[in-house]
C-alpha cells in the first residue's frame, strides 16, 4: 500500500501516510503490561533474580499471583552487576579476587551502557528510581590503534575520521567530474551532490581535501587558535589516506553509528549494578538467595523445583502452579528439566559467547587532564580490543577506573585461562600503547571477570544464528505446559538488558493468558 | 624538516618525530600564568566583570597588584549568564521580561556549551568549583527539517545520516568498479578502500546500500527487535537519496563533526551562569557594580576611568597605574578613550554579530518520554534555525526548558525587532513543525534575549574577517601605553568563553612585563 501511495502522490503523500501509519517505531515496548485477575490462589515460581526474573515477579504479583523467586547468587541482578572496591568474587576454578578499588569505584563486568531506544529498561529505571547519567560512547578525542598503521602509533579518532570522510568526499567528487554518475543522476542532481560532498567532506572550492583552516576545523590544528598576540591558528596536515585506510577507522565509525551505540546513551549513577539493586528492592521478600536449582518437574498440575541451599547444603523444594524460568541456557541444559523434547533440544542448541572485562583503577584521571579525553573508547587491534574511560565522575580528583579490556572470541578464552593477576598484568601491558609512561605508573588496583568462568552463567550471552533461530526460537519461547522461559536468550535483543525485559513481559503476558484459560 | 623525515624514513619515522615535536596540541593554554613580583604598590583597573576581566583581576592580584573592577551590570559574568525563573531583564527599548520558568529552570542567552579542548575554561571551572555535566550536541534521534524535502516532514538525523553515508559509499564503490580510481590507487589499495566502504557504509556483499538488517542496524528498523514470540525485527526502507540530499543533512553532519561541537562537550550543572558566579566569588570585594564607564584617560602616568553609578546617578572616578579593558568594542567605541589612533581605528573597525535566543518552558519533557530524544538539537531551515533539548535533568518529571530558537543573521534582526511576547509566539509556531500537537499545548512560559538589544554589549560578539584581522588585530591586542584590551574580541576563538580567557591571560602576562620594565 505504501508503495502505491508513493508512486501516485509523490513523497509528500508517502510521508504523511507513514506518519499516520506510525512508521518507524523505536521499540516494541508499549508500556507496562496491564495484567490483572489472576485465578484465586494461583502461584508462580520464578527461577532467577536477574532482571527478567524480577520483572516477571513484579508484574505477576501486581496481577494477583503468589510469587516466589529462587536465586543462585546471594544478591539480586544476575549479569546486571557492578564490582565495587571491597567486594569479593570467586570464579569457577576457585580464584578469588578482593577488589582493591577506592570506595565507590567499580567495574561493570556485564552490561555497561543503555541506548535511548531501550524504552523498557528506561521506563523501569525511572519507575524504580534509578538515577541515570549520560554514557559517552563516541569520543572524537579518543584514540585508534592499529599495529599496521602509522608505525603502530595510536592516532586520534578525530583526525582519522575527518581524513577518511574528507578523502571519500574528494574521491566521489572526482568520479562525478569524470562523468561516472551521468547515467544515474541529472546534471542538477550531480551539482547538488557535489555541494553536499564539499560541505560534508570540508573540501576546498576545487573539491579537494587539503591542509587548511577548513579541514583543520574538524581534524584539529597544528597550533590551535588562541587569544592575544599569538592567537592565530596554524592548520594541520591531513594524514596519508592509505595509512588512514590501514588504521581501520572506518570500522570504528561504523560501530559508533550503530543503533546500539548512537547518542544518547546512559548509565546508572554509581554503577550498572544499581539497576539490579533497584529491581531487587521491588521484589524484596520474594527472593530465596543461595538457591541452586537442580531439578524442575511439572507433574500433578504444578511445577516443582528442587534446589540446594548453598549456604547450608540442605536440599529443598519450591512448588507453584506455574514457572517462569530465566536460568541461562548453558546452566539450564545441565538441570533435569521436565519439558517437551522440542524445548530440551532448543535449550541445548544455543551456545554462549565468552567475554572478559578487566577494570584498572588509576591514581588520577590523567586521560582527562593530560589528554582531554572525557569518557569514550580507544580501540586497538590488540587482544584487549578497547579501553574505555569512565563517563561518571568526570573532572573529579582521585582515582578513576578504566575499562582496560573488553575481549571477544578467541582472545577472551585466552584471558579466561589466565589468573586474575596475569590478566591485569597483560592488560596493563597491552593498553600502555595508548598512554605510554602513564598507564602502568598510575595503576593502583585491578579486577577482572571472565564470563566463561562465572558460575551462574558459564558464559556471556546466547549466540543465536539464522539456523538456530529458524529451528528452535519459537519452541524456546513457547509456554511449555506450565513453564515459560524468559531472558535475553528468549529475545532478538540478545546480550542486552532490554532483551531480557521485553522477553519477560512477553512471557508473563502469555503465561497469564494460559492461566486464565486453564 | 617533517617533510624530509617523511620522505626518507616513511611513516614510522614521521609519526615518531611528530610525537617528539609535540604535534597536534589541543590548546594554547599551558596552565595558569606564573606572574609574581608586581612593583610595590602597583595597581590595575579592570573594566568589565565578564570572564576576561575577572580572570585578569584574579591573576593580577595573585601577582601582587592592587586590583579594582568596574562593572556595568549588577552581577558578575557579562555574557556568561543564565536567566532563571523569577529573574527580571530589561532590554534596550525598555521591554521588561519577568521570567516565568519554574524554580531552577533557565535559559542560557549567551554561551551554552563547552568543548573538551577549551582547556583554560575547564581548568578554571575545576579550580573554582564549577560542577560540569555532559552537554549532548549530536543526537541521532533528533530531527532535521527542511521545507524542500520530504514534503516538509522532519526526519530523524539517524535515518538521514545513515542513508547519506550509505549512498556515498555505494556510489564511490561503483566508481571504483568503473575503474575511475585506477590512476591513483593500486588494485590492492582499491580493494582495501572497497572493504572500508562496505563496512563504513553498511553495503551488502554486492556493494549496494539496500533495505535489510544490515542497514537497519544503523538507520532503525520498521519493527525493532523485541522479546518472545514477536521478537524478530523487520528492516526499514532507505529513503530516496535525492530527498536525502535535499534535506541538507550533510550540513548537519558537518556541523556536528566540527571541532567546536565534537564529543565530549560540557555544561555547568544548573546553568552556564554558574561560571560567572564562581568567577565572581573569586574576585569578591574587588568589583564595583552598576558602574557605567564614560571616559578613560591615561595621563600623568596613570589610567583614570570616569563612570556613572547607575543606581544613584553620581559621577565618580577610578584610578590605577594600569588598565585591562574588557568592554565590548561596540560599547568601547562610544566611550571617550585616550589611546593611539591605531587602537581607536581598530576598536571602530570590528562590527558585532547579532543573535536571538528564546527559551520555552514545557509542562513535561514529552520529547524524552514520547520521542526518545535526550538532549541534542533538531535543525530546520526556518528562521529559528534549531531547537535544542535540555542536557540537564534528563529523565526527570516536571517542566523542562527547550531552547526554542537560536537565530543568526537577518533572522536575528527580525526577531530582535519583535516584542518578547511576539518572539515567543513566533518561535512556538515555527518550532511546532518538530512536535505538532504537543509543542504549543505543553508550553508554560517563555523568555528571550536579543543580543543587539543587550545594553552592555549591543551585540553578540566581534565579527572579524581576514582583512580586519590583517589590518587591526595586532594593534588591538598590543599594550597601548598603560592600557591593554582583553575579551573574546581580542582572540581568534571569537564568541567563545575560551577566547576571552586566553586573551585575558595573554594580556595580563604582557601587561605585567610592561609594568616590570617601567
Amino acid at each position: 500500500m505504501l508503495r502505491t501511495i508513493g508512486m501516485i502522490g509523490g513523497s509528500l503523500a508517502l510521508y504523511q501516510a507513514m506518519e499516520v501509519l506510525g512508521h518507524a517505531k523505536e521499540t516494541q515496548f508499549a508500556g507496562p503490561p496491564k495484567l490483572s485477575g489472576a485465578p484465586a490462589g494461583a502461584s508462580v515460581l520464578v527461577l532467577g533474580a536477574g532482571l527478567a526474573g524480577m520483572l516477571a515477579a513484579f508484574e505477576l504479583r501486581k496481577a494477583g499471583y503468589k510469587v516466589q523467586i529462587l536465586e543462585y547468587n546471594n544478591r539480586p541482578g544476575g549479569r546486571n552487576w557492578s564490582l565495587y572496591g571491597g567486594d569479593t568474587y570467586t570464579e569457577l576454578g576457585g580464584e578469588t579476587q578482593k577488589v582493591g578499588f577506592a570506595p565507590g569505584n567499580y567495574l561493570n563486568p556485564g552490561p555497561w551502557r543503555i541506548p535511548y531506544h531501550h524504552r523498557t529498561l528506561l521506563h523501569y529505571c525511572k519507575a524504580f528510581g534509578v538515577a541515570l547519567e549520560p554514557f559517552i560512547q563516541l569520543n572524537h578525542q579518543a584514540l585508534v590503534h592499529n599495529s599496521k598503521a602509522f608505525g603502530g602509533k595510536p592516532m586520534p579518532y578525530r583526525d582519522l575520521s575527518a581524513d577518511f570522510e574528507g578523502n571519500v568526499a574528494e574521491l566521489l567528487g572526482k568520479a562525478i567530474d569524470n562523468r561516472g554518475l551521468d547515467s544515474q543522476f541529472s546534471a542538477e542532481d550531480q551539482d547538488k551532490l557535489k555541494e553536499a560532498l564539499r560541505t560534508w567532506g570540508l573540501l576546498d572550492k576545487d573539491m579537494r581535501y587539503v591542509k587548511g583552516n577548513r579541514s583543520s576545523r574538524r581534524r584539529g590544528f597544528e597550533r590551535p587558535s588562541g587569544g592575544g598576540v599569538d592567537g592565530s591558528p596554524i592548520p594541520s596536515d591531513p594524514l596519508p589516506f592509505k595509512d588512514v585506510l590501514d588504521s581501520g577507522v572506518w570500522a570504528v565509525i561504523s560501530q559508533h553509528m550503530s543503533i546500539d551505540h548512537q547518542t544518547t546513551m546512559f548509565q546508572p549513577v554509581g554503577g550498572m549494578g544499581m539497576i539490579g539493586k533497584a529491581f531487587g528492592k521491588q521484589v524484596e521478600g520474594l527472593v530465596t538467595f543461595n538457591a541452586k536449582v537442580t531439578k524442575i518437574s511439572q507433574a500433578g498440575g504444578a511445577v516443582t523445583a528442587t534446589y540446594t541451599d548453598t549456604a547450608t547444603g540442605a536440599v529443598k523444594e519450591a512448588k507453584a502452579d506455574y514457572c517462569v524460568c530465566t536460568i541461562p541456557l548453558g546452566i539450564l541444559s545441565q538441570i533435569e528439566l521436565d519439558a517437551s523434547g522440542g524445548m530440551l533440544a532448543a535449550i541445548a542448541a544455543v551456545p554462549y559467547s565468552n567475554s572478559v572485562k578487566v577494570g584498572l583503577e588509576m591514581k588520577t584521571r590523567f586521560w582527562e587532564e593530560e589528554n582531554a579525553i572525557y569518557g569514550g573508547i580507544s580501540f586497538t587491534d590488540r587482544p584487549i580490543s578497547m579501553i574505555s574511560y569512565p563517563s561518571g565522575g568526570m573532572h573529579s580528583d582521585g582515582p578513576g577506573v578504566i575499562l582496560g579490556a573488553y575481549t571477544f572470541g578467541a582472545a577472551s578464552y585466552k584471558f579466561a585461562g589466565m589468573s586474575p593477576d596475569e590478566r591485569v598484568r597483560t592488560v596493563l601491558e597491552m593498553g600502555s600503547v595508548f598512554h605510554p609512561g602513564r598507564y602502568k605508573e598510575q595503576f593502583t588496583a585491578g579486577a577482572s571477570v571472565a564470563w566463561s568462568r562465572v558460575p551462574y552463567t558459564l558464559g556471556c550471552c546466547a549466540q543465536w544464528n539464522e539456523e538456530t533461530r529458524e529451528e528452535h526460537y519459537q519452541t524456546l519461547v513457547a509456554v511449555d505446559d506450565r513453564i515459560v522461559l524468559a531472558g535475553e536468550h528468549a529475545s532478538y535483543i540478545g546480550c542486552w538488558m532490554e532483551g531480557a525485559l521485553l522477553s519477560s513481559l512477553d512471557a508473563v503476558t502469555r503465561l497469564h493468558k494460559r492461566a486464565l484459560e486453564a
